[in-house]
Parts: C-alpha cells; sequence; structure tokens
C-alpha cells in the first residue's frame, strides 16, 4: 500500500443579492501558495473522528464560521490532482445565510461569485461545480434553501431564496402548500416584519430538529 | 499528517424474485477473515487512475463482474470502523441484473437480501442501508432501475422493477408516459416476448449512451 494523502475542502456558500457565492481564500502554503482555493487541510488520524469532522475543524480555522449546516458532497481522487501525489479530497458543502459571514468577518475570506469563471488550483473549479449542481438540484425538493436565509425570515423572504436558486419564479400557493407539507418552520410569536405597503409580515424560523437535518419533499416545487 | 488507511468497498445490488439482493463474500484475509463481507480493497496508488478505477478493479478480482453501472456512494470514515486504524472507505453502489451474476459464477459470490440482518463487519451494514436507501429514493425520478432489469426487457418487465423497488404499484398511463419522458430506451427491432394471453410484448434496451450515465426525471414518479 502506497501513501495516499488525504484532505477535506469544503464549499461554503450563500446567497448575496440574490447571487450565489463561494467562500475563497488565499493559500498560506505550498503548494499553489498566495493562490485563491476553497478552504481545505490535512485529514488529522490524531485527532479528527472522522472527514466530517474534519471539515468541520478546517472551516473553523479557516473562516471563522462554526456548525453551518454541513453535508457531504463527493469524494475526489488520482494521482493528478494534487501536485504532492497521489491524493484523496472528502468535499462537503456547508450553507450559511450571509450575515454569518459577515459577523465572522475574517479577513482572508473573499465571497465571489459562482458563475464568475476565477481560476481555481486543484480540481477545485470542478469541487464548486458539483456543490452548486448539488444545491440546486435538491432545493426543488427539500429545505436546503432554508439555510440561506439566516436565523429569522418571512415567507416572502424564503421564496426569494428558493427563486434565486432555482432561477425562475415559484407559484406563490404552491410554495406556501410545499413548505407547510414539510413542517420545518415554526412562526416567532409576536414577530412581524415591515413589507411596505403590505401588512407585516410574520418571521420564522427552522424548527430546531431542522437545524442539522435536512427535509425532504415527496414531490419537488 | 498520520497515515491513514484508505479503501473501497463496492455495494453490488441485483434484484432476483423481485426481492434486492447484495453480493458478500468471505473475506479471504484478517480482520475478519472468513466473515461474510461487502467486497473491498485497499486503493493502490501505484495503479489506480482514481478510487472509481479502485472500486471497478476489486470487483472485478473479487466477483468476476467488470463495468457495471457504479456510482459514487459516500466516503466513511473514522478512527473505530477498521481495527488497523484510523481509515477513509469511498463507497460505491453497482447495480446489474442477476443474470450477469449467474454468468460471472463466481464461486465466493453469495446473494443476501438486503433486508436479511446479516452481521456485517466494519460498518458495512450502514454502508449497505445507505445504498439501499439511495436507490430506492432516486428510483422515484430517474433510469437507475433499468440497470437491474438485464439486457433486454418488456414495458411490463421494466415496470415490475421499478415497483419492487418502490415498494408499490405504479399506475401504468404514468408510467409508459414517465419512461416515454427521460427517452433513454429503444425498441429492438423485430424482437418481441411471448407474455401468456397477451399478445407479444416489445422488446427494448437501454439506448447506449445511458448504460453508464443516468437519465433524471424533472418530477418523480
Amino acid at each position: 500500500m502506497n501513501q495516499v494523502i488525504c484532505t477535506v475542502d469544503v464549499v461554503l456558500l450563500t446567497l448575496q443579492d440574490d447571487g450565489l457565492k463561494v467562500a475563497l481564500l488565499k493559500r498560506d502554503r505550498e503548494p499553489f501558495k498566495d493562490v485563491i482555493a476553497l478552504p481545505g487541510g490535512y485529514i488529522h488520524a490524531d485527532g479528527d473522528r472522522d472527514a466530517r469532522d474534519a471539515a468541520l475543524r478546517v472551516l473553523k480555522e479557516k473562516t471563522g464560521i462554526e456548525a453551518p449546516y454541513l453535508e457531504q458532497l463527493a469524494t475526489f481522487s488520482g494521482p493528478a490532482r494534487d501536485p504532492r501525489g497521489w491524493s484523496i479530497s472528502v468535499t462537503y458543502y456547508a450553507l450559511v445565510s450571509s450575515d454569518v459571514i459577515e459577523r465572522a468577518n475574517h479577513p482572508d475570506v473573499k465571497l465571489t461569485s459562482v458563475d464568475r469563471q476565477v481560476k481555481l488550483p486543484f480540481d477545485h473549479r470542478l469541487i464548486v461545480e458539483t456543490a452548486v449542481s448539488r444545491l440546486r438540484s435538491k432545493s426543488q425538493y427539500s429545505s436546503l434553501p432554508c439555510y440561506l436565509a439566516g436565523e429569522t425570515f418571512t415567507l416572502p423572504q424564503l421564496q426569494r431564496v428558493y427563486e434565486a436558486l432555482m432561477g425562475e419564479p415559484i407559484n406563490k400557493v404552491s410554495f406556501r402548500r410545499k413548505i407547510t407539507e414539510m413542517d420545518m418552520l415554526e412562526a416567532i410569536e409576536g414577530k412581524f416584519e415591515a413589507a411596505g405597503a403590505h401588512r407585516p409580515a410574520q418571521l420564522y424560523r427552522l424548527k430546531s430538529k431542522f437545524k442539522q437535518q435536512l427535509q425532504l419533499l415527496e414531490r419537488g416545487l
């Protein structure tokens, strides 16, 4: 058995001005020192409980963000993706609202549109594209977009998040029915948000059991 | 960086008598020598092009089966899943019709019902359950079940495969519409199969471009 380099990489995604952004940062060491890339690092067999734990550790170290919604994406591997040798990267995607990134206020993190073809080292471009495609297709039939909506939100705000991800308008009645069906939100008693000329809109939040556990729809939006 | 053990494991699934079966075999070495387990093995950094290539190599070596439909499932990792040390297993699931397994006729392969709670070493039980759950949920909106149906099949036969996976009857009209929508089958000219009192049924096969590439439905069955 030859040595295989074992790493994790995290695609941290957020919505900003209705556009999907990925968090990138300048690498502080070789290979690709000073090049913008995904936050990533070695798995520590002497400390990490599993690859997910390594991904959470790396994300916290490199971006200051703790305990986001995080899901395994896929594992990328081969002799050529890393100049150091045959390597495996177990990749994850994490979703947070943009104010979580603002609050963490990490000087090295750069939010970049996922559609901007910034050149990335390793196979990080492929990893980002895989994450975006997974997020977009899963948004149709799950609570995934809620993790981009912030701690509290109104239903029109949540609908705009779904629409931004799916790239098309959604019928309001059908949207409300699907949200009710997923049964993952709770109204925050007495909390409303002014909505221009309309009457104030009820504020909602995710029920606590769905903060780390996705809710699925049997049929898509 | 400490050494991480890097392996692949394959969940080879087939349908037999309308029941979903997984291929298991007796391990020929420690740990768990002589215990029934999933086909798996080390990644060979000196020969494998990537983890997928390793999975195909291991599957061929251990079961005699080549080039099935194979998809990455998930990566399992941690210090306790393998007694040899901190390990990663990049897992795959493969789908074949039961006659492919019969033709390979490998003396060590044992087909076992996925619902039979045979005790398995490592975290192989969890890996099998993850594969079955992925297959069942993906069957609703993709061509995945076709890979269990054999080289050629009639539409009623294919419907029975979908029904066996989804565990419920499917409306014939809606099934035919979805199959037409996926546009992944071709009729084999002049080939029919006798169907009891009914008129002979047209035989179909997967169009060649879909032999390794899944076709998805926008809305599920």
